[in-house]
């Protein structure tokens, strides 16, 4: 048997070694920002971008190492993500996996800076992420920045934004939660392909694998946003009825969304099956982020 | 004699004309957040960092298509940071060029995420463009993340936000300046340096001269917000002075100022004069940057 806790811990460990070691330093000029840019990153959560990452690489036959920098890249982009996400212009919310969220503590202008330069840094460290041919670290720039810009991650923000209090509507659903949160799992277990140096057929295997778990991940998010308790949450429960956020379970009801989330890691396990390396994280890792919701 | 003037124009045109048909388009989904994009983008402006990423391009011998992606890049980032820097939680600006800035055309969340776009899919260009050997694109990323990151040009930002009311300090605005403002000419410069295939020795004559005239760039406007009309400048004079804001002209006077800019300028075209290509429009790009605050 596959022991999926012992492995998250492990790949926890290293990556969160590796993000202390290579973020500025809190006495590097100006201070401030860098003391922001660390107390939002350095807050824990479960580094499950970076770990798809990492299992997608060796799952094609790759060395874990080759996308670590990759995976903390992506990690650093996703934390910009939350920090704009809680700004009083956006979400407005002053709590983060339990902590003050980084504008209560550094005030507005630093966080939205902080967050600037995150995803900065994101793009500084994949242009110095050596992949193996025929991959190179401009194909892991361009992956991360088409995943999250205005037609990935950003524009499904927009949407959400604007969907508040909307009638219940499947196709934009859909939309919000393949962009504002599919895209960047989907580009995690890409990038952890072109380190690996997935082959053409490997490649399309991640990506079918990324587009469910993806999808899969969001509809959880959205049941565990009904059913579980503040404490496991870290956040108020049932905040998105509050702020009369379109959900999946508010379109198709809770049943429904529990089958489809069930549905997709097992599209997403079939796709995986004939990769060349091992397949184990990434299949305990799809069931595991629906498990939480079930 | 070189005509900037006509040399100006027509490399606004070729400027303007790529990004509109490179930026997203209006009606793209989502469709405000691609809007606030192009209101921005648009609003006219010198184009000054994506013509000196052509000139320098062509002064170390390359064709000047090279450099226009790139160009185009560092535009549209340092567009970005423009509309981060008049959100209310930052200078709280209203006006931009004589229009109403981002956040009071299509509210606070939008514009936010207008810039956080732009930010990124600079990045998405620069991945895309082609340079000669021995350069890459992740190279030009590198360059250009490296320029306006939290040692680059956020870091000039967040230090002239704390210096607001602080006591003239020559090494501090020495540190703003270089940080907020000539970073990003410098890379601009550098990077149409490796569009051209720039040798060694050229590169750093580009680097010598993007130095120079970045400081002498920020301390002219420093000149300018004190001695021009608010027609000139599209937007209040003296704002520098009433928001307290540390510059060159409070540290060292007029006429020191006026003096250090012309100093700058002489030693970035000394620079450039053994350059294998066209120094001309460098040349007079530094004459100009300058001379409209004499």
């Amino acid at each position: 048997m596959f022991d999926l806790k012992s492995y998250l811990e492990r790949r926890q460990k290293s990556v969160e070694a590796e993000l202390e070691r290579m973020m500025p330093a809190e006495t590097t000029r100006p201070v401030s920002l860098h003391r922001a840019m660390r107390y939002s990153v350095m807050a824990g959560g479960k580094r499950l971008r970076p770990i798809l990452c990492l299992a997608a690489c060796e799952a094609v036959g790759g060395r874990a190492e080759t996308a670590l920098l990759p995976g903390l890249a992506i990690e650093i982009l996703h934390t910009y993500t939350l920090i704009h996400d809680d700004l009083p212009c956006m979400d407005d919310d002053e709590l983060r996996r339990g902590r003050p969220t980084a504008h209560v503590v550094f005030g507005e202008a630093t966080a939205l800076l902080a967050g600037d330069a995150l995803l900065t840094l994101a793009f500084e460290w994949l242009a110095q992420s050596p992949v193996p041919p025929p991959y190179n670290s401009s194909q892991l720039v361009l992956e991360l920045a088409t995943a999250s810009g205005s037609q990935g991650v950003i524009g499904g923000q927009v949407e959400d934004l604007t969907a508040e209090g909307h009638a219940p509507d499947a196709d934009l659903v859909d939309y919000i939660h393949r962009h504002k949160t599919a895209a960047l799992l989907r580009a995690s277990v890409r990038m952890g392909g072109m380190a690996g140096g997935a082959s053409p057929a490997a490649m399309e295997a991640l990506t079918q694998y990324g587009d469910c778990v993806g999808l899969a991940f969001q509809i959880a998010d959205d049941i565990l946003n009904v059913t579980a308790t503040a404490e496991q949450l870290g956040k108020p429960v049932g905040n998105d009825e509050q702020l009369k956020k379109l959900t999946y379970v508010a379109v198709h009801g809770l049943d429904s969304s529990r089958q489809k989330a069930n549905e997709l890691v097992a599209s997403a396990v079939a796709a995986i099956r004939p990769l060349p390396g091992d397949p184990h994280p990434l299949i305990a890792l799809a069931e595991y982020m629906v498990k939480r919701a079930s």
